[in-house]
């Protein structure tokens, strides 16, 4: 049997086809499905298409390939409908497995086994699994939630830049630019008619999160900080998320890691003692392939 | 000469006709006409409708009526588009003086002294005059600024009911029902839809900040936190805004301030020991008054 993996994020969609030896054949990426952005028949469309084409590339007719779904917006409240759609647009696939990105990212990264995964992408969540049972913290959303996540960092970057514009807080050496170029003004002032022309606020202040981290590992203290209540806010969701499970280990992903240990550093710093970090062991496409492997007995 | 006085706030437009002894012959009220929210010209033509309105009813005729007014989104970068618009619209006044909403507040809470106003409505800053120089701090706007307002304190306070939630705070007595009802949902998880819902979440969640105050009145410590540090930011507003003048007289205007003692306290308590709290002496609409009286030498 072939296996459609599809990691479904809030920013990007990658889809890969594996051959029944778990190699795979062929990839593709494109935007984001998520069903609060697209609508849930768009979303079913969209990732029935690529799965097509990356089937149809590699030469796998759709009844003898399993389709192993995670998909931003599959939370609580939401699954029946996320189904629904997805059975209706794979109703003739060999078989069809969902879960949320957060969670094949999870087995992905920890291997399959018991433990915490912290994603700190534009939003942030973590997820966890101990014993058969499932863990969620955090992952509210903006612009209530989602701490330490991409769009919270960048939101406190714009502010804190803009509080140093009125004297209410010491200038920095580095931050001032740096989110003045990721936002595409040219002056502080003009960040708030950038923000009130933007159609996702969201997503054009998470902008501002590399120049946080860029500028902080630069020597801009102000930017430092704001770094460090990020990854104290990452570490506050794990310590929750394992809570009671001293030993279990922790594992990350997501853009907000990818800036290394500017983030990891304090990140890991700022996890309850009893917890155990590890780097990712693989890929959210790697764990759909392992959840399909588990399900179907490959 | 009559006057008429016009506070056109974020949230409502207050209009009063003044008669040439001061005395107040009518009164209205309607909705915000706050050109970020209803455009330029449904800003003027709002303004005209209500001067027409408490003009007309008191008998005076408009080539005899100064219009004094104090305009929400009247900040850096719009004057010129907003004052054109109403010098179209109030063309045959016998006066126009614009001014924004934060000015004429200031102006009739400090009697027209010099020194520093904070307004902390659904938004917040805070206005000076030192020696006929202006000076304001803040007013950023959302998502990014305001701190210390009603949208900032409300998307707090259901931020801390959310992690309450899924168990990072602590649990307390009082606040997570009252910001439930405060957003007309049953339970905390609704919370997310009723946002991604709302056309409008800093009105939305400015409706939480009443709840917050009264939870932490009623002893709850996590709304208690918060209220003390959206004090804070307000008292840091007006410290900045006062800076380098020593004595400056500090006054307070807006939904937040109603709150009385709950937040007036922490906010006196966090003003620079140089400053002196003083209660404010008169209303916007005395401002836009005064404002008239001494250009026109009333």
């Amino acid at each position: 049997m072939y296996v459609a993996t599809v990691d479904a994020g809030g920013t990007r969609t990658r889809f890969e086809l594996r051959g029944p030896d778990g190699t795979v054949r062929c990839s593709h990426a494109g935007t984001t499905c998520h069903p609060a952005q697209v609508g849930l028949d768009a979303m079913a469309r969209m990732l029935r298409e690529g799965v097509e084409r990356v089937a149809s590339a590699a030469g796998a007719p759709m009844a003898s390939t399993a389709v192993s779904l995670g998909v931003a917006g599959y939370g609580p409240g939401r699954e029946g409908a996320v189904e629904t759609a997805l059975e209706d647009a794979f109703g003739d696939a060999a078989a069809l497995l969902v879960a949320s990105d957060a969670e094949v990212a999870r087995v992905g990264a920890l291997g399959g086994a018991d433990g915490v995964l912290v994603v700190a992408g534009t939003g942030s969540i973590a997820v966890g699994s101990f014993d058969g049972l499932p863990v969620r913290v955090g992952g509210w959303g903006w612009p209530v939630g989602d701490e330490g996540s991409g769009a919270w960092l960048g939101r406190e970057a714009v502010g804190l830049v803009l509080r140093r514009h009125d004297g209410r807080d010491p200038a920095g050496p580095l931050l001032d630019a740096a989110v003045c170029e990721a936002l595409a003004v040219d002056r502080p002032e003009a960040i708030v008619g950038a923000l009130a022309a933007s159609r996702d606020q969201r997503r054009l202040l998470a902008r501002a999160a590399p120049a946080a981290v860029s500028s902080a590992r630069g020597g801009d203290g102000g930017a430092q900080a704001l770094v460090d209540r990020a990854a104290a806010e990452l570490a506050r969701l794990a310590n929750r998320a394992a809570e009671g499970h001293p030993g279990a280990p922790v594992s990350w992903t997501g853009g907000l890691f990818s800036a290394g240990d500017a983030v990891l550093g304090p990140f890991k710093a700022a996890l309850d003692d009893t917890l155990v970090p590890q780097a990712p062991q693989g890929t959210p496409l790697d764990g759909a392939w392992m959840r399909a492997v588990r399900a179907l007995n490959l």
